[in-house]
């Protein structure tokens, strides 16, 4: 059995899209076991409304929550008795194998790796995406979790990353590229031009070079790497510029009477070939690198998103990933 | 008479859509001169094809062409006769007052850096650009000339950005933002914190704080700045996602017969809305802090973007922004 912590009262649409999430995710596996942490009796009192019970579905009181304004690292801190660092120190004490939460970034990023602590030889724990492309998924890190990152940071991003797409996403042999401004060898800032070296000398990956942002939702490769700073503006510029389109499109099908009927006509196949773009259908951010297993879902997640983060999770898990990197990481 | 030199010979589809874009451009401007660069036979033949001739369309010969794969620096070093090197010079010796060109990025920053040299008090020229936003346009620098930047050079880039946007695109005191990945004073990297802390007590500007990738599409300031890497990541993100949008619709288009007559439908007002975000009616992007006025066009510019970046130039150049951002930086 699996065990997978839910930070029920993390993010925008808690507990109910959480709670909704677990049931469905139980629903789809058979060994997983889900634990929701969180307010017992608001939590008893929505499960009673949905008529859910398994013995699958465990509720551990946590009342406290950690706000998105809060300080994170003095949240986690302080707050023994919130969801979220209840949670983890379930999975800390081996009491659960797998923690989930849409609460706040910084207080997942700080509990994962102030409670749980990083494994032997990982320098720096990154947190990674995997982002839509026209060619199915990339992995994207570190998207968050170390600015002002080291060379040696950037080659370890690219190990596990590869190692996460190898055994969680089940990829043979995965590619990995470096982010950068062209393609030449002698392009780039010091950090890539130290980072790709270092790249191109390791045997454990599949590296293939450079890669230039406007390549990555072509789906360019398998591993994306490239440092926080740069990441998380690539990341929420795909975001930014994907919110921009669909605003737009929906400004065009409502112009005027002719384009309302032309939407209605073309609705379904625009629907049918947006779908691979939705993010919720690829669960969480995973943060790499630590004692544990930690997703990190979108502050907006709905049920489908938490259902897919908690069965990413249990996969994650059930896989062994962190015994795979532990070890990939002890010869270094 | 103002008089704008185009790179006849630089871009995917040269000559033929650099000398109409020139053609244009001269019937919107009265008092515009345009010098072609490039081999005057294939150029003489060119206009004769076309039935044009002006008192204000020159040609200047200059056979050698700097291609892709050129070693930027040394090709402008010793191409004297590229139809690059040659306009470039003409600007410098001030025989033109702006150069336009559609060639090789690399080129066109050595030739600006190299040949004109900077303005006095400039420490490095950032290259920005204009991309448009739900808003309208935001003139986003430094997106490819200076990576490993220091904070002073991203100050100036920010008091650059607001004199062209007031001088050269008439706002009235523009605002900028600084992109990092979070809005929080304590978030981003060294150079971000150090960055807004210079622009926070420069007096010049109308500096609104921080602003996420997210953010930018949506049109969260008049003036962007970022590092190079950063901002050319950005910007390669912000074509790649688009990129990615219009082949995802054209699929759905095109999916089956009720989807292709709602295309039909739905089409005039897709274009309508679409309109606002092509960058080719904005021209294209300027070096800022070099001796003259330097425009570079996209790599696969077509008459229209040719055609506004020399009016783009023009205005530039008639506007004297040069002489506006000399003085300001004389006193620093």
């Amino acid at each position: 059995m699996i065990k997978v912590v839910l930070d029920a009262f993390g993010g925008d649409n808690c507990p109910g899209c959480n709670i909704d999430g677990a049931i469905n995710a139980l629903k789809e596996k058979d060994d997983l076991k889900v634990i929701l942490t969180g307010d017992e009796n608001i939590l008893n009192e929505e499960l009673k409304k949905r008529g859910f019970s398994s013995d699958r579905l465990e509720i551990v009181n946590a009342p406290e929550v950690i706000s998105l304004d809060e300080s994170p690292v003095s949240a986690v801190r302080k707050k023994k008795e919130s969801s979220l660092v209840k949670g983890i120190v379930m999975v800390k004490e081996g009491e659960a194998d797998a923690f989930v939460s849409a609460g706040s970034s910084g207080a997942v990023l700080a509990g994962g790796q102030l409670l749980l602590g990083r494994l032997p030889g990982v320098q720096r724990p990154p947190l990674g995406t995997l982002i839509p492309t026209a060619k199915g998924v990339s992995f994207f890190l570190d998207m968050g979790a170390n600015v002002d990152a080291k060379a040696e940071w950037l080659l370890q991003f690219a190990k596990m990353g590869s190692i996460y797409m190898k055994n969680v996403e089940g990829l043979d042999n995965p590619t990995v590229k470096l982010v950068n401004i062209g393609l030449e060898d002698e392009k780039g800032n010091a950090l890539t031009k130290e980072v790709n070296e270092l790249l191109k000398n390791d045997e454990t990956i599949n590296y293939q070079g450079y890669c230039e942002a406007r390549e990555v939702p072509h789906g360019t490769a398998d591993v994306i790497v490239a440092d926080a700073f740069t990441g998380n503006a690539m990341i929420k510029m795909f975001e930014g510029t994907a919110g921009l389109f669909l605003t737009t499109m929906k400004k065009a099908f409502k112009d005027n009477l002719i384009s309302k009927i032309g939407a209605l006509l073309v609705m379904k196949s625009m629907k049918k070939a947006l779908k691979p773009y939705d993010v919720s259908n690829y669960g969480g951010a995973p943060l790499l690198g630590v004692k544990g297993v930690m997703i990190k879902c979108h502050g907006n997640s709905k049920e489908k998103e938490i259902k897919n983060s908690v069965i990413q999770a249990y996969v994650f898990a059930k896989s062994k990933t962190n015994d795979i990197i532990a070890k990939a990481f002890e010869k270094v």
